[in-house]
């Protein structure tokens, strides 16, 4: 067992082996604009509602290290790439993709993991193909620095007519798990039978699905559900947290889902 | 606390908490033409005004490194990257943007802080992509090198038809806080309470506003008072003050605006 | 006698100096779907075969190293590039091509070999001579590493008509091994004399078949011993054992035509 | 006080204060062509003259390193990049620029210091931002490696009608200065008080003029003592001194004009 | 006297201080098809005939080592570099240069020199810029590593009409001189007198002609007498070689053209 094996387990509730990790590193490529406030404010509340994990960028990592700095506190994972996220802009600017932060600089930050995109379907080639190329040099950098590897694929690439489609989302998966992703987040694709054919597909490692707009609440904690029902390992969720009028309550009913303690 | 905090916190008067900083890096962008005289004269004047910092090149910083060589002097911040500024330039030749110097490059120089563009909504993603990039490497480079990373961020981007839009401004502030940022040099958006929201969303790092092209001398000490009215840390101001018949003594009112000594 | 001739030996029976690899690279280029199920359970009947080598990606290892690590267990070659094979995306998108592991990292992850592509005549001849280029530095660099290098030499460039034209195979061969290859993967040809001219002209170095799409049971026995009659050292065969109904039953037939224990 | 500074104060005469510099770089961007002659002659002559220094190509130096490997000897001033120099190439194929050696290289030569060119107003965006780049790389480089860079700013790009309009030229060379050159070679313009400007602008490093295409000897001497009356610290001559009748009577002329031996 | 010097003095027989060269690189980049035979037998004729030197690829010296190693063998001269030599690929694909292995690699291998392309007047600007960059850094590692490089200078750009352009060939042969290349290889022009002015103008490095496609036998020893009459220090010759009926007494004939052993 290595350095990446002990911190990936380590993500995970011991008990269930399930983990919920909140999502807040939307600052970076979503307009949030002049009235979305204090970002401590926000993890402040984050931290409190008790998720395994937080999911925040290099700079609101730096800033706020004190809220992660105390043992029990939530693991930090480090978004490490860059995507052009903003609809309008995609069309005018073409789409993009860049890494920001390697491995071995996510271990020094004190990130307990990192997370990269591989978006499926772009209008250019190129970017996939470097996208797959970034995301296969990080895995080799990450196993090396001791950090894991979560690869998030989405069928955002302009070329996606539905962004849920369940046999793409396993291919790009599956690609990711061929690549070197130590875990993988993506979709729920609103069938827990489908999903668990995208779990079986990407091998021997942890699948969590992802949260993505804000939704209705009880929407939410079905989809939770049935991510579960169907062999996630987990939730990263963020807008249906954070943005929630009560963060807490938010995060401790998913937290409920994730690790099966309702119903 | 590490070097990169030691060297921020310097550049702030201990009293006040903030920093006037006269910025004198235009040669490298700006046709200065053939009268525009000796560099050295003109940062005589600027150290003589007696800011808390001078923003300058490096080569303008080797040339002249004996002003700031006393204990003391005003605090080296350096110019670390380059762009197109002029704006026929910019229409013929499309919008340009390249790092010039490393983190360890500028403290071997002597500098005490970096400043680096984020120019929001060029015409070429590929452009804001890079830069993005650029600065976020930056970011870890210069927390390794024990160097603060102020980064400016503008709405000078061709796609842009208001340059101080606020929501546009603290878009692009809080992508730049998000991928690393140590401090912000931004637009002062002419309202207090909506430049505060800029500076609340940023998080827990300081803003400093720019001054631009040369005003009415009333106009830029309202622009400079309303600054700090709105929470800003300090003020990164050049052509307001080197271009002006009476540096001293503009550096002087500026200073005060900047400490609170006036009204 | 170096590491690289060493690890090469060690792929090839040493009775009949010839060797079966069962390829399971697929998923990374494939378009598998959601319904492809767990990749353990076909990795652990392609390793029940008992073939000489297992052709996996770096994902695939990682996850499954276990069934590699025991004496006797079969040869772990890894593949070390990506291109997007998908055909309908090659005209879409253009040909891509990427280097996604280098010949250290192959070792360290636990490889015996590794395969990279040469795809002869892509419409786009800047990615031919990346393509050169990088299997000429990667065959330096496995010399260094002490890993030898298969170059899988292709007519998949959308500019060929032909995928089997022997004279095009013959000369991108000859080109992989001028720049270092240290075996040959290839088509068969479909003519045992034929093939021999191939194996002839990239000289002292062993040249195995591949195997392709899936085929009629017969066809694929009949192309095997051809191949091995032409003078190939062995086949690399993939979809026509993973998707057989009877894996290890296949893998032992195949077996048999590679060590001439048949006719 | 560095090894650049040293370096770059044994270029200047110890009395006078100023330099002249031979410059036999040609070959390498202009077609000399098959009746051009051996160099070791040309290069024997222009030694003979007796100049501060010479620049030459690194293929040059090293083959005839022996005519400067004594005590008193001409500094060896090494051209460090390319550019494609010949007008219909430059029309027919883009303008194009190149780094050919690093400062430490140059050091291992025996170069005393360097020479790159910062080319204004060229066609294409892309190349005069790298060429600024390039320069701001190499000035930090060769600080560290101990050697002065003299940057030979003009307005070779094929936006420029004037290629000596004194505010261009004085734009250019002031962003030379701020990227940290430290020398600037450039043209006379005509017109000392005019020349005196650009002398100013760039700050306390030395500045240079060049020579150009071959001339009439009068106006060469004219111009020679244009620049030296207006602020010039020296002249680097080519064509006009080595495509001379009599190379070392030239060199002296040049020589007494430069360090203010004449009327 | 570096490693360099004595690599490249000992290319030359000492007695006459001329070299004659098989060249037997071109499986890289023409199509040889799958009835070229094995190279190993053509290899074996090329070092019986007793040339000074073989220039072959990286794989084949790998593949056929054994040949070269013991004394006396000729020395070995490895193609370090790649072109797309086939004439419709040019004109369909554009015309490519890339670099294969670098001068160190090159001594790991057991090289005595190297060769690498300056190939004059592609249609792309950006391939002959990255080509003079490519073989000045080439040539500053060389000499690092303690090898010579010889630069094969061609006018195969596709803007060329005579590849066998005097003035031209003197100017790409120059430009090479200038920076960096220890030796030349070039076309003979067809005349003593002039071919001589070519190797006036590279200065104080030997030049080496080619042979290039296969000729009548007559044609080919008029040719080689003539570019040793016109002061060249060897030959370089492949085809009319190794494609000869007779392979040792074509190499002998040429060898006393070479050594000046003939008339």
């Amino acid at each position: 067992m290595h350095g990446t094996d002990i911190r990936l387990a380590r993500l995970f509730d011991d008990e269930s082996g399930r983990s919920l990790i909140t999502a807040y590193d939307h600052g970076q490529s979503f307009p949030l604009g002049a009235r979305s406030g204090s970002p401590r404010r926000t993890l402040e509340q984050i931290v409190a509602g008790g998720p395994e994990g937080v999911l925040l960028t290099p700079g609101m990592l730096a800033q706020h290290a004190d809220l992660f700095a105390r043992r029990g506190a939530p693991s930090v994972v480090l978004r490490a790439d860059w995507t052009l996220l903003d609809e309008p802009d995609k069309h005018e600017l073409g789409e993009r993709y860049r890494v920001l932060v390697d491995p071995a600089e996510a271990v020094a930050l004190g990130a307990d993991a990192i997370v990269m995109y591989l978006i499926a379907r772009p209008t250019d080639g190129g970017m996939f193909a470097d996208n797959v190329a970034a995301v296969a040099r990080a895995a080799q950098q990450a196993s090396r620095a001791g950090i894991p590897l979560i690869v998030e694929t989405t069928l955002w690439g302009l070329r996606n007519e539905d962004r849920k489609d369940p046999e793409r989302l396993a291919t790009v998966s599956r690609i990711a798990a061929e690549i070197g992703a130590h875990a993988i987040k993506t979709e729920y694709v609103g069938d827990p039978e489908v999903q668990r054919g995208i779990v079986e597909t990407v091998g021997d490692i942890p699948v969590l699905t992802l949260g993505g707009a804000r939704g209705d609440d009880d929407a939410v904690i079905t989809a939770a559900q049935g991510a579960i029902d169907g062999g996630a390992s987990g939730l990263i969720f963020g807008r249906n947290i954070w943005m929630a009028d009560d963060v807490v309550g938010t995060t401790q009913r998913l937290s409920a889902v994730t690790h099966g303690r309702v119903r």
